[in-house]
């Protein structure tokens, strides 16, 4: 299993305690997965992102993506997407900004975000590499440590970083016969790269080099699936199978290096096939906590991604992912905007907490009989209140208001909640 | 497993020979299925509902609820929800007006419906019976049979009756001591009944008579699981499964008296125990088909319960469930408009066609190969063409615009679908 993180003292120990409280654990046992790895602690009490813990035994995160693209490249709606984000619930989110000034929309998104903060510094290097080098060919592999450097320096709380996307998992997508071939953005270019320069990925070469410097910033390392499937038919093959096998020697060594590792997983994956994904991935990266993007359990439906994944986001916490990244109505059709952001961050807490309630994370069953009691009672503030989105609530009842304010406009007088429980009808025993 | 229902003529026979075509199954096995009882065939190619199939084996079909409340009772909104409905893909729809003149409303959308349109007859017995006969407990059980004559007599394909609510059932329900008591509206309307006369439910009492209406009017029955738990707290109790063993015993006697049947569902049920929902359901009633409402995988989502259904819904089917009842946003709080009505049937298709691709329906695996070939392609034109919701498409495209045709917002001139499958970087074996 290898190394062991150090939580003795410093930042770490006291995220740790605060970890513990918010997830009803003892202190001891948070500590213990740590050290393990199955739980991996960001942030600080000093901020700038308070501490979270994601891993074994705790609440399903979810992750909000922001960042602008090429053609919509607008800091200030970047801004109100995460404030979007933050209202709604948000536990983490990740800048992946592909247009405009990088470090600098970076570095106001860090200024605003209280929670932990991740990025994909590969974005970085494709788009200031083919500018400052002229070609992808002419990028230096060193270009790939100095951006990462950089990101580090920023203060983000983890990295994405695609490291096994390598010349032997290459050969093995290439064997396959893969329909939708790769469909990350930081696998896609990193294997251009490799293509283009006949080299190793810089990545997985350098990643002694790499865990020093993500070791230095105590940033987290964020093992990203750059062969992820992007449709249900590619979903458990062997590219992808062969880059988990590659992701979770990787994670042994991030361990020994006292660098905090999670695995990134799929995408798009058919039903059947979800809980099969966790176990390989749980067994294959020795328990790294699982982040996973959807999985989408259809490709058929442009629009409704958000439901789509939520179905699949569910499924795959249930069976023990650990932190699910949203996924908006606008996937596969256009950069989200702030609406697309409320959809996606409620979907996915939705899904999340779904999962939790048969996780048995501390809390989750007493929420949802804290819901059925108000609905019982009738008590129409007490389910705002109580609702994943209190200003949800307080839309549709406006929309579809009830002439009757103690009860509501599908069933009005006929509501079922004002029918006592019958205590059966006369002296049966059966 | 009692009688057989027979299909060697008239309108089955021509209903079982579309069926079989849409479903690309040989006749002889839809029609064993039918005599069987595992599968359902309602509706004929001369209307006034085209045919359909509900069943083992059979494409996982979705039913849109309409109805006017008596808080919002708009005859001309049902009628346009009702066209959202058809429009979005609904395979079935079914009238729960509560407002205004139940007859003319069921009268004007059977006029309107070409899929199988049912409706749940204790709705018109409460209404009708306590104008009619002033109290509730003066609503002779003979009442009961009256109105679903009539229910039968205006043409509609199937009735959901709650013929399962007994006085057995309900003494199972008393000493469960469940959290949110009944929730069904036609369950607690009978139990109130029950209650209020101290009778035994009629549907149960009179079932053989029952029958007779239904098999002359060839009217599936859609026995409803009145006593389904309205919370995940009270999921999979001991009423709820004593109900569902009485549903199995009416399944038995309607197929020995040629009625063709399946069985409701709930409901709220966690993430962890739908699959066993399904295998309790299924045996229990001798594989008749299986119709759910949602399920629910938590409680804490009003304003989302949509997506918190098509979770439960997606895992249902994939599990064997046959027919899901659409959930919309509105469930909970208030009576659903058209945009509701979209957004539900949209979440339903798509959690369906989710457990479509692992349940081997014939064609589903094929529609998302063809997605994943246009989204490779880049074919925009193709992924709309194929999407669940071209409309849904086309808004999210025009609202988030990119610069450049061939590609979207999100990605720009970085789509990883632009990037070609590396073959491979160098003469490595390994």
């Amino acid at each position: 299993m290898g190394g062991q993180t150090v939580v003795a003292e410093g930042r770490l120990r006291a995220a740790c305690e605060v970890v513990a409280r918010a997830e009803q654990l003892p202190l001891d046992v948070v500590e213990q997965r740590v050290r393990e790895g199955t739980v991996v602690v960001m942030g600080s009490p000093a901020g700038p992102a308070q501490p979270l813990g994601i891993g074994l035994g705790l609440r399903t995160k979810v992750n909000v993506n922001l960042g602008t693209s090429p053609d919509l490249s607008s800091l200030d709606e970047e801004l109100r997407k995460l404030q979007v984000a933050l209202d709604g619930g948000a536990d983490a989110v990740m800048d992946l900004s592909l247009g405009g000034d990088l470090p600098a929309i970076r570095r106001a998104i860090r200024a605003q975000c209280p929670v932990p903060l991740g990025t994909v510094p590969l974005y970085e290097v494709a788009l200031e590499g083919c500018r400052r080098y002229g070609a992808l060919a002419d990028i230096p592999g060193e270009f790939f440590l100095t951006v990462v450097e950089r990101h580090c320096a920023a203060g983000i709380d983890f990295a994405t970083l695609h490291c096994g996307v390598t010349r032997h998992a290459l050969l093995r997508l290439a064997r396959e016969g893969r329909q939708t071939g790769i469909v990350s953005r930081g696998g896609s270019f990193v294997a251009h790269w490799m293509e283009a320069t006949g080299q190793e990925n810089p990545l997985y070469e350098h990643y002694d080099r790499l865990l020093e410097v993500l070791a230095a910033a105590e940033v987290a390392l964020s093992l990203g699936d750059g062969l992820r499937p992007g449709g249900g038919c590619d979903a458990t093959d062997r590219a992808q199978v062969e880059e988990t096998i590659i992701l979770g020697e990787l994670v042994d060594e991030a361990r020994r290096r006292a660098v905090q590792v999670f695995v990134e997983g799929p995408g798009h994956v058919p039903l059947d096939q979800i809980a099969a994904n966790v176990t390989l991935q749980k067994r294959l990266c020795h328990g790294a906590p699982f982040y996973v993007l959807g999985p989408l359990v259809t490709d058929v439906a442009p629009g409704y991604d958000h439901i789509t994944g939520a179905i699949g986001g569910a499924l795959c916490a249930a069976a023990g992912a650990d932190f699910l990244c949203d996924v908006t109505p606008s996937e596969h059709l256009g950069l989200p905007d702030e609406q697309d952001i409320r959809d996606g961050v409620m979907a996915s807490r939705l899904a999340a907490h779904a999962a939790d309630l048969v996780k048995g994370v501390a809390g989750a069953a007493e929420w949802d009989r804290a819901m059925s009691a108000a609905r019982k009672a009738l008590d129409w503030e007490r389910m705002a209140a109580l609702a994943l989105d209190p200003g949800k609530v307080a839309e549709v009842r406006e929309r579809r208001r009830s002439r009757d304010e103690s009860g509501c406009s599908m069933c009005g007088e006929y509501c079922s909640m004002k029918v006592p429980i019958v205590a059966g009808a006369g002296p049966q025993t059966g």
